[in-house]
């Protein structure tokens, strides 16, 4: 339920049985006009590159994204690439890169 | 379970199945006298404006709202346009072009 | 789970239909020595008063506190009235203005 | 899910016909070399001293460690008493009064 | 859903009745060129080591990382050990001496 942008990827050998194969990124919660230090975790079905704004949810609708089920051992998915945003008329592109080249 | 203002829209082109055809709003929740840079996104199922106040639910409640059922790949929704909110007797109208013309 | 004080109240005429007749209060969280401009809105079952102090909780528990059933759009809820409480032996009472005539 | 020092208790005659007879406590979260202001509720069904440190947890966790099934309004509780932790080889005790006794 | 260091370990004789057996990490989260005071206590069914950076999830995802079903008084779990991070191109290592070593 917020608009995260990634800004990388973490591997992890030794893991829970139920996570083997998933592609984990590391986003950054989208905050107006600041940056975030804050980083979390998402299991991404959709396949979002390094930049690139997404949606992401919590708990059971990030199971039922993920798709293997609720007996799993994460709670966080991307669930769609941002094409865009305004807010309150300010334009806000899919990366930051689009947002530099606009302005 | 808060008061939060429409800021804007997001919108999501390549995305989770069972998000096709949802309003992805971006809202700020509401802090008293105070800004926050903080953004979460809801599906509104109601038909907010920008800039109206609407109370935000989270997890089975929002879902419930969505109405598609709990197989669903979001978990955030609007459940109400606020007509207005009394604060330890000062008045908070229903958007904020509401509290200046009353100011 | 937390201790809060009722600040005002909020109306909503177009609302999810599940929450037709409930009473939405807002309440700012208790926290020790200071102020806190955050609020948010939860479902009064008991009747509490403009000023008191009340136990909010989220979630399922909410929602039972509610009474009706778990197909509804909210999830936060007032579950007790504040008598008091002692913290490292100081007295905080059922409202702010108790606290200050003990003063 | 977090370690907290217990700094008093709450009473609450008026309050959900379920929450009958369970004594609530009120807990600061343990955060390193900080005090936070920061307060919550919780169920003690274990019978821990003010000033104790305590593991807390929330949602489902809690309401089993309340052990009235799940139709309960409230969703944290105390699951045990800290005996002490190591955090980076500084040893934290069960209190705060023993942690000054050590130093 | 988040990355976090394991800072140490707390000890509970005193316990609710399901969690006899378990390992009880503490863990800081990862937050991008900074430090933070915040602590949280985990289920660590994996085997981590002290300075290890691991993938923390909560809720049903972490009790089913700890394997003992649902009907049990804790929701915060280690679910990997991470190998690595790439953060925009800079690489974050298994252990903060790793970082050291490489700089």
């Amino acid at each position: 339920m917020l608009v995260a942008t990634v800004v990388g990827q973490v591997w992890s050998t030794k893991k829970e049985a139920s996570l083997e194969g998933l592609r984990f990124l590391v986003v950054q919660p989208y905050v107006r006009g600041a940056q975030t230090a804050e980083t979390m975790v998402v299991v991404d079905p959709i396949g979002a590159d390094l930049g690139e704004r997404v949606l992401v949810v919590f708990g059971r609708a990030a199971r039922h994204a993920i798709g293997r089920g609720h007996d799993i051992g994460f709670q966080t998915a991307i669930v769609g690439i941002v094409d865009g945003m305004d807010l309150d008329g300010e334009r806000v592109g899919q990366t930051v890169a689009d947002d530099k080249e606009r302005a």
